[in-house]
């Protein structure tokens, strides 16, 4: 029988964080590719607009005019998908046609005055006041509320609406359902194993290096075993922290410094603003946050579309959308274009 | 207190057959759309280029010559993802790193010898050839694999390589993630209920009559109730049929029928060749398939991504990736552009 090589051989990986399977083809990436092909990244961008709703001293849809801000800014979101006073859908009257209450809020954190920057173009201490309004925001949004997700669109090519660089964060009532899945899977491998699920897994990866992408003293980067963007990478702290509000300013300086780099990392990969959707996993906030959730460790996903160039991604289509997500080449494979012809693969690392 | 209006306020809903919840946010189609604008649909295709590996009478990438087919043409896929033999990965070494063996068959399926057409452009009797195939298919495939999904990425924006009408049919030895969560809560509905889910929810929509799309005398096509994408629907025999090889000749004819008609309303919606991934789900094959699988009701899903026009579509990013599903209209709103200004909302029905 021949040798099983996971760089040869289909095979399909579990993601226990997720409770997903992903089915793991390499060399997929060699059939010829005829499909749609990405408009290239946006046109310079003005660094000012007045007509840019995030933008200092523009005025936004519902008629309120922006501060001159200079560091990050944080206010509602005027399309909010979440608001903090809908009703009750009230019981239902059949199991197939389930609804429930939603409640929240949506704001939206600009990260620097200018639209021409990306977070890799800011310099470690402006990244640094990022991280600490992601951390007020959590404590201020979570008091109320049992989940607060923060995330970045990065890209037109992932449904960015507006290229200053911002984040968002949705505040809700409920635990969505990838939270439930990640708090379901920490909880039982914790009381399985008298550990938390990431701890360990941080753990090994530093062990078994074949997935490390970048170190440091406080946080960790790696491609998960079960990635499945060909991209995709988990950043994790050292230390077991269950939100983002724990985290020391030590820990906060060098977070803003890995982030810096890994960013910097994707930028350099195709030569173009990588773009991106990542976002913050921590235990759950509201009115439950003092009960024990140390099954959980804090954690950040990546996860870009592009596979092969700057504007050819991977579609998560048909086979994905209708039974199992599939990758076309492995997470330890994870290979980069370096404009060379003959260097076909490399790792990131 | 307000009185609660599904078209008005934002809820949760639950989607029953996969167990998963999808964050309903009637009203956010209103937001201004300053982002990615999809390249226009493809240029004219030629009905016939003697270099497109799916044409008749061209040379594949390994050398074979497609024969000069006249119907539905099905070969084996050049670049599959899952292959017969791949060897086993042998048991893993730790609980956060499992891999298993995929084993499987990636086929190809040409609807029709012209690359100019499309389902909907093809007559009835055509469109019932490709019927009779899939049947086909799934028999041969299902006696030795537990899983044959047949699916259709129609549309460059939903990663479709090749604009020949084709579907693919992945076999695989396990039951993919989505075929399994709709394995589970199919089979506890059945002994909960005493009845399979999707033929009470096909009788439920049919007495509610709020989000049908289409019926006939043997099927039905609804926009269910817990719909992700904006026009997503779900494709249903009004008998309880576990498999496409069971359909019954006036059942496939009717199929051919209504598939048309569902196809043709998709693609006046936005005066487009509309774009959509979709694909069959029936029950479970291989050597299991003599057990009890009633609470199966074979089913079709149709997963379009486009939004607001032909060229603006709903990104499922950022905080779908990272909390859960969202939707920015109802499933009952369905909304399409008529090119009349002052016509804004109405059913596809
Ligand atoms: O097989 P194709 O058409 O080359 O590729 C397409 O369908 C596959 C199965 O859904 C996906 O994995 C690919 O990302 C997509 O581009
Ligand atoms: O809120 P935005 O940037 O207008 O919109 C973007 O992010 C949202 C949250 O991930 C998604 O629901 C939208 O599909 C996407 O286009």
């Amino acid at each position: 029988a021949t040798t099983f090589r996971a760089s040869e051989h289909q095979h399909i990986r579990y993601n226990p964080l997720q409770d997903e399977w992903v089915l793991v083809s390499a060399h997929r990436m060699k059939r010829p590719w005829q499909g749609q092909v990405e408009p290239p990244p946006l046109k310079t961008v003005p660094r000012h607009d007045p007509h840019n709703p995030l933008c200092p001293g523009a005025t936004r849809a519902n008629g309120e005019v922006n501060p001159y801000y200079d560091g990050t800014f944080l206010f509602d979101n005027d399309f909010p998908a979440l608001q903090p006073d809908a009703p009750n859908p009230g019981p239902s009257d059949h199991p197939l046609f389930q609804a429930e209450a939603a409640r929240g809020v949506c704001k939206v954190m600009c990260f620097h005055p200018w639209s021409d920057v990306t977070l890799p173009l800011l310099s470690v201490p402006e990244i640094r006041t990022v991280v600490d309004a992601w951390a007020s925001v959590t404590e201020e949004l979570g008091a109320q509320y049992p989940w607060v997700q923060i995330f970045e669109n990065k890209g037109a090519m992932m449904g960015c609406s507006n290229p200053h660089p911002h984040c968002q964060v949705w505040a809700s009532s409920f635990l969505p359902d990838i939270a439930q899945r990640e708090e379901r899977s920490q909880r039982a491998y914790q009381s399985q194993h008298g550990e938390p699920l990431l701890m360990e897994y941080g753990h090994q990866e530093l062990l078994r290096k074949e997935r490390l992408v970048l170190t440091s003293e406080h946080w960790l980067v790696l491609v998960p075993f079960w990635a499945v963007w060909p991209f995709q990478t988990l950043l994790l702290p050292r230390r077991h922290v269950r939100r983002l509000p724990e985290l020391t300013p030590a820990e906060r300086d060098d977070l803003a410094s890995i982030m810096k780099k890994l960013l910097t990392k994707y930028d350099n990969l195709f030569e173009t603003s990588f773009p991106y959707s990542m976002g913050w996993h921590g235990a759950p906030t509201g009115s439950e946050a003092g009960a024990n959730w140390d099954h959980w460790q804090l954690h950040a996903h990546y996860y870009p579309p592009l596979l092969r160039s700057a504007t050819i991604r991977k579609f998560m289509v048909g086979y994905e959308m209708l039974a199992q997500a599939q990758r076309d080449l492995t997470p330890e494979q994870v290979h980069y274009c370096l404009g060379q012809k003959d260097r076909e693969t490399a790792t990131i690392a």
